[in-house]
């Protein structure tokens, strides 16, 4: 079967097992904090349900597939049109078709809107900036993929606790700034945070990027791993992160 | 003057600038937390009036006073008696009597005693495990030191908040798994958390402490600074950690 390409689009390797993806050229491209995420979570329960709420360009359902053999199936929700058929594309190329299914819904409400799924895991990449702050002239898709526009960090939560089983797993990166609302809303909807990663750029720099675990109506008792150094000296990828691309970052 | 030291205290080099601390040889001996937590806090205000909540031996008073020029004044608050003077002989072997003040008081309660002294900065380092948490038959003195027998986190962040100032700020010391009920405290005492720093054994291993600088009445946005490695390869401590010491960290 021949996938279409359009032409403002363009095919990028993922550097992993050889998957590849669609991503508009002028628009919002996946960044490295997808492919932490996708290494951050671990999927240890068998035939596990999962659920990745603002699934933009599919990149964290279609790693996440690859990289753990427990999924039974992803359910990518995305609420931009165009955003979620060029995803479902990706899909296909990839020939995960019988794994992740996209579709294209709002996330805000979800639940309310007669979706009764519930989920082993929920991962999120959501946007990291509040309305109105840092605004600048990006077009439209850059916009809602980047800003909270069409959902916030709330809506986000709680959702995600709304699609939770008991005991289901929480996953989301975001910004340090943040960390203090994360903890607040995610304790307000009953995800107690389990473990939270810190991501350094450089070992003598502040922290850009958060990765948390948390666990629906878990205990509390709060592990800080160990943290992740994305450059070592001379701009060089730390090991680890040059693992997640099986050693090649190029695309 | 001639310091009293009694038979069963002994008397231990600070590494920093000649200064020398009296401790117990059976009980509560200060910690690296301690250390860490005064090159942590910053006095950038002149004349700055600080407390420093549950003292215990006295060593955060008497590092923060010895590296700080803008220190007026330091209270210290310890409830234990025995603790509370064999600190104030410290402070006088140190001679820092002018710039040092122990109080032998519980801090639950205190601004509600007629105490109504405001500060620029409170500083705490305490107790870190829960009452009825990993007891062991330690001595009452260890007991008061590490469990939350006479005080809990909620105690020391509501006495810290009446305490401080509006915009004054708030330094702690405390353990990655209270993370998420640090945050939530502070936030209901009005105390915004703004810098956190994470302190790893070593780069391959979790966090094992925290330090955190809130400010009373504080806009939301918080920093993560870049981490602090304890030992580097071969269990040789960090420049970091050396500088604090001096470059000795030996006793």
């Amino acid at each position: 079967m021949k996938i279409r390409i359009n032409e403002d689009e363009k095919l990028d390797s993922l550097n992993y097992k050889g998957l590849q993806i669609i991503q508009k050229k002028d628009s919002f491209c996946f960044g490295m904090d997808a492919v932490i995420l996708a290494n951050f979570v671990e999927v240890s329960k068998k035939n596990a349900l999962i659920c990745d709420l603002g699934s933009g360009t599919g990149i964290l359902s279609i790693l996440i597939t690859a990289k753990n053999q427990n999924v039974e199936k992803v359910y990518g929700i995305e609420i931009q049109k165009e955003m979620a058929e060029m995803s479902e594309r990706s899909v296909l190329f990839n020939d995960l078709q019988n794994k992740i299914q996209i579709l294209n819904e709002d996330l805000v409400g979800l639940s309310e809107k007669g979706w009764k799924k519930k989920f082993d895991i929920v991962v999120t990449n959501p946007p990291y900036k509040k309305y109105n702050t840092g605004l600048t002239n990006e077009n439209v898709q850059k916009l809602i993929s980047r800003h909270e526009v069409k959902c916030n960090l709330e809506n986000v939560i709680m959702e995600s606790s709304k699609m939770l089983k008991d005991e289901g797993i929480f996953y989301m990166v975001h910004r340090p700034e943040r960390l203090v609302d994360i903890c607040e809303l995610m304790r307000k909807f009953k995800i107690e945070p389990k473990e939270i990663r810190f991501v350094y750029p450089k070992l003598n720099e502040n922290s850009n990027l958060i990765l948390i675990k948390g666990t629906k109506c878990g205990k509390p008792f709060l592990k800080i791993q160990k943290p992740l150094i994305v450059y070592e000296e001379k701009n060089k990828y730390s090991d680890e992160i040059l693992k997640m691309y099986e050693g090649d970052i190029s695309k």
